[in-house]
């Protein structure tokens, strides 16, 4: 049986940074077509503020003899040459493979929710190696997380330490690649922040860097702004300040109480949370200092 | 000749606040039913965070018998007793009654030119009392003014006190209802702003209350958000913290740069001044505190 | 204990439409105030192409002597001799007062797994009366459904007869008061569509008029748009040109394949038809010929 | 004096399209390598439907011995054996050379005007090589149009074949780039359509498909949808049917006259145009058959 090598299971993703000089994109992509694989989307950038240039080439074989895992595993070895040439930071991964997603999440669930259906149809491929919340099981019941490792794990001022301790041990014994704060309405310590760098995402529910901090709808409603929004970026030791991902707003207006807002944030959280993850987990996302540089199309 | 009694130039606006308690739109709306008027399009608000209730009424006669000036002085002369009776601030206006509107502009004349053509096709009713720049004319070399009066006043830290005198004695020797800060670079003195409270219009180039102060997009870039805004106020003393009438977003990439967001800047900052200069002028925004009220539909 | 008059379940809601002529808001008002309520918002509309007029008051008890369905019962005998007088078409309820809703769903279930979600969060404030299905349980077998009914309804060409006549015996025993088509692929007879006139409301995943018909997203994607939507409308038996209620846009790109607009395209149904019928259950949504007037503030 | 290798005059953009195969990233870039440039951006897109490759890569010389345009022409040179070989539709353009565009024009003016402003302010870079109107000088009189010709060619029924003949003698003798229909409200013939396939660019005033042909905001307003667009498109002989290159869309309201749909519609057409205009200039624009490609970020 042939392979259909157009299929998304046979197409390979390589991501790489580094300083911009002339010759990188002729690298990397003769040695694309040396090994046998052909470009089927490819994005370059060039950053002048800070020299360093952003690519995200997807590819495939034009010959079908080598099973997927193979494949992957020759074209990495054969681009370590060309990476270290130019001091590339790097990644090439199979657009089959689906990695291991860890939830935390807190007593509002609709991301949770949100994000467990576009798994289950799969929109988002991913595996849910866990779902952590400060609350019991029992403020989910209406939930069915089928196989998925329920967690309570809750936390107070003192106890914070090993709630994380717990949570870290989590992440590595469930070989977990990325953390989404769901919601999850707690702090991270610098310490967990810094493990979890450039894998760890949260939904503020507020157009960053607009109502930092706690209550943000309700400063919004005090404020009198007539759009209302929310961030997705990636958790770093210095608060709502991590490099920003995704945002979106929606209308409101005077006659909007506190609840309203609430109630059009959750529309604009999900959505906003899904987007940013979906591209992070297509590796569409390259952190580029405080920023991030996102290959949309 | 039979007047059009449908036509705007023969609607009214009745526009109030006052502290809800009952009976109030049925005295409004008994008062000009038995005046003679037809209800055309109201609304109705009950903040109840502090009370205060706020009505925008569109209105026109039933019978043609007088000329619009004399239905409106009749109009308003009814009126006063209802008000009275319940404490409102209040207006009475025809919607075919033009206000006059001084532009303050600086070196960008973006927002100017968008407003002088929106003037000139008929689409914000007004009259344009002034322009008023601190820069000179030759910054405008290519805008025909046509017939409307042009003033330079520079200013500097030291001359400040002084143009903005002339500033003033400028709005009261034009009989200037409205003043628009379109893009006028200058940070107006407590005490102009006070003497202009809810008559001067400012439009910010950032989506307050992020990236208040100087430089909004610089800013903006430097913090790698994914989309910018701009919002038109009120000018208060106290600076960026007027009361928001509109804002709006655009999406921007990491792409942009700085100039990037200036230019797609220009096109929201033009459409946001726009709109909330045309609400204004149409009775459609209410003061409420820091914030407004603003009856769209 | 004294109840909170301004809390939502003492608020009572009025909508009306009749021929404008003067008089109209006088008399509703006065009528309520002297029956002891306040007004609290309201949106009243002239329609100049139809003479129609459109208005929905929100007001509440000043005193709280009775009880709320008493007090609902006296305003609506109240109301009925200003009613007759102008020739109104009229609703008066509660706004504790949910709603039965009838879900209709096939294959897809993301509008209904959102609508569920909302309700079970308080969002949309309804009594879901039945889930009616032409896909067996086991096709949301992932879903819990509670003690909501679920009605497998398989149709063919032969049996669409019989079919709906099923669907409206369980509209009448189950005292349903709308009918949401939550991706529910089957055309309705227009001897349905006919009894259901005005309180069924359809998701269609097309920015309507563009794209009508069967499978919009792949027409979208061959005519090269660069944005895709969804309307959410009432039934009518003329096919997809019922009273559009609500319609939003998300901007696409050459690089989206049909499965990507249809995966964009479920965020956009999902909160297009939740908008549409919380505004419907909110009595904001007046039928106005082929178009509604939605009062959304 | 050195030059500023980074700044725009410097950027060359190349652009091309063919079937794809493997290899073509590869000879591409090696070959700009090789000529002693580097890639600053770069996009490329397979469309697997078709089967074709489209880039746009931007690059500028790593050292600054020669001058502009020998670089450019050496470059061309240099290209064109690897074009060859991979069949390429192709173009090499230097981002500092202007080229020449004609505005057509009816009686409404204000994607002129906007798109004059654009030009002196330098958003849009561009030289005007003629405007042309089927409607008298007077008609714009309140614009100055500097020293830009501006041609009266009336057209009816019976003369359009010899006005077109007079426009197209325009677009030969100007050495026209590039015409835009800026609300020029004649149908352009087949033969003229077709002479200017590919750089004739026209704003449509409606979300197209929906409400083609004449009267569009009319249309919408009897169909009573929520959000009325705009539509820039290559002009072909199939009308309203061509290759979309950029739509955007504002919300309405049910009260919202078909004039107010006209207002809020300029502000929709002028910013689409604007965008398409542009892009189309940088180059950003490849036609697919009946779509396009845009190459945004």
């Amino acid at each position: 049986m042939s392979i259909d090598l157009s299929s998304p299971g046979c197409q390979l993703v390589l991501t790489f940074v580094c300083q911009n000089r002339p010759g990188i994109v002729a690298a990397a992509s003769t040695l694309l077509f040396e090994e046998g694989f052909n470009v089927l989307e490819a994005h370059q950038y060039d950053d002048q503020e800070s020299g360093r240039f952003f690519a995200r080439i997807t590819f495939n074989p034009v010959r079908d003899e080598r099973a997927a895992s193979v494949l992957l595993e020759a074209a990495r070895a054969a681009f370590v040459p060309v990476a270290a040439r130019f001091g590339m930071d790097w990644a090439m991964r199979s657009q089959a493979e689906t990695r291991r997603v860890m939830l935390l999440v807190s007593r509002f669930d609709h991301c949770l929710a949100d994000l467990l259906y576009r798994r289950q149809i799969g929109e988002i491929p991913m595996e849910v190696s866990a779902i952590v919340a400060n609350y019991p099981r029992s403020t989910y019941a209406h939930h069915d997380f089928g196989d998925i490792p329920f967690h309570y794990l809750p936390v107070t001022r003192e106890t914070k330490a090993q709630q994380e301790a717990a949570i870290w041990d989590l992440v590595q014994s469930t070989q977990t690649d990325v953390v989404v704060l769901a919601r999850y309405m707690q702090v991270l310590s610098d310490e967990l922040s810094t493990r979890l760098a450039g894998r760890c995402i949260n939904i503020h529910h507020s157009f960053l860097p607009g109502f930092k901090g706690a209550r943000p709808y309700h400063q919004a409603h005090a404020r009198g702004v007539k759009l209302i929004g929310a961030t997705a970026h990636y958790v770093t030791p210095d608060l709502d300040e991590g490099p920003i991902i995704e945002q979106d707003v929606e209308r409101i207006t005077h006659a909007d109480k506190p609840e309203d807002l609430v109630r059009k944030g959750r529309d604009i959280e999900r959505r906003v949370l899904a987007r940013a993850l979906a591209w992070h987990l297509a590796d569409r996302v390259l952190p580029n200092g405080r920023k991030t540089v996102v290959f949309k199309d």
